[in-house]
């Protein structure tokens, strides 16, 4: 791992960010021994319903927990990929809602990865609301950020009883999707 | 309210720390207008159970989202007690909960509010897990910082369907225990 990894997951109130975010923070910090914070903030934005939340991963104690540069930015709406889109490094993974988000993301982000993650999670689980288990999946996959064992640790913890089954499905849904959507980045991947 | 409000949370996985934080971050960016943060810090401390969840309200937007210098500091376990307790500054809203934490709470810190947050709970709704949601009412109750609707709103937008009456009587109860246990505090108000 670099010195600091940061994650941004923009999207709208009730997608699930916020678990997403905590849920890879604490598979990192409590499992996988990486200090680890998780940040929401709102704004008078937030009336409209947007949510943003950021994890910043570390080696060392995390003294600045908002992400600045992020290595991975999820897009889960059109108004949030209109507002953090132009914000991206170009090396960073771009990960897009392929039904969500209507702009087009530019090919020099070469790390882009359009994913139909709402779509998945319906047609594959029967539930829209796993679409950030789905997401955090994938972005696990792609980068190798915590290993696959505390994320599944660390969902187990947070998730309602009876709900497990289903949340390790999702999660599984979305190691597929790595393979299937990020292919070109796993093959970057350490280049 | 003074420029920047910082208010930190300390105790252990499973009080529900995080959830308190958010819907106190929510109330007072979705319904009071105000920027909001909400932070959680992990370290390899976690491991043990440690949890720390950290609010800053302002009326610019949060630049730095870490507590520097709290206004506001629950203490909700004895190891939270002996961490926080020594930052924390003198005219700082200190609660600790009156069974968990052993430390004596020095009468230096005139603004000390002790009180059975647990028992509360356990007596007054059946369910020790609503402690979190007493707390922040009577953090609400003791500060003003967010309105009692605004920070009902959050609320019942958080909690799970079939819990709302619950959740309700909770933030009832610790608006009350502001009175019972932070009388003091509320005569200071001001001053």
């Amino acid at each position: 791992m670099a010195e600091r990894f940061e994650i941004r997951l923009a999207g709208s109130g009730g997608q699930g960010l916020v678990l997403g975010g905590l849920i890879m923070s604490e598979a990192a910090a409590i499992f996988d021994g990486i200090y680890a914070t998780q940040t929401q903030s709102y704004g008078p934005e937030s009336r409209g319903g947007a949510s943003k939340s950021e994890v910043v991963l570390s080696k060392e104690e995390v003294d600045y927990p908002k992400a600045t540069n992020p290595d991975v930015v999820l897009l889960f709406t059109e108004a949030a990929a209109e507002k953090y889109l132009p914000m991206c490094k170009e090396d960073a993974i771009v990960i897009a809602d392929a039904d969500l988000v209507k702009t087009e993301i530019p090919d020099k982000y070469k790390k882009k990865v359009i994913v139909p993650l709402t779509k998945i999670a319906k047609e594959g689980v029967g539930r829209e609301f796993v679409a950030n288990i789905i997401a955090i999946g994938l972005i696990r996959e792609l980068t190798g950020i915590v290993t696959e064992a505390s994320l599944e640790k660390a969902l187990m913890e947070r998730v309602p009883k009876g709900t497990e089954e289903m949340n390790r499905k999702a999660l599984a849904l979305g190691k597929e999707a790595a393979h299937t959507y990020g292919k070109h980045v796993l093959d970057m991947k350490g280049k």
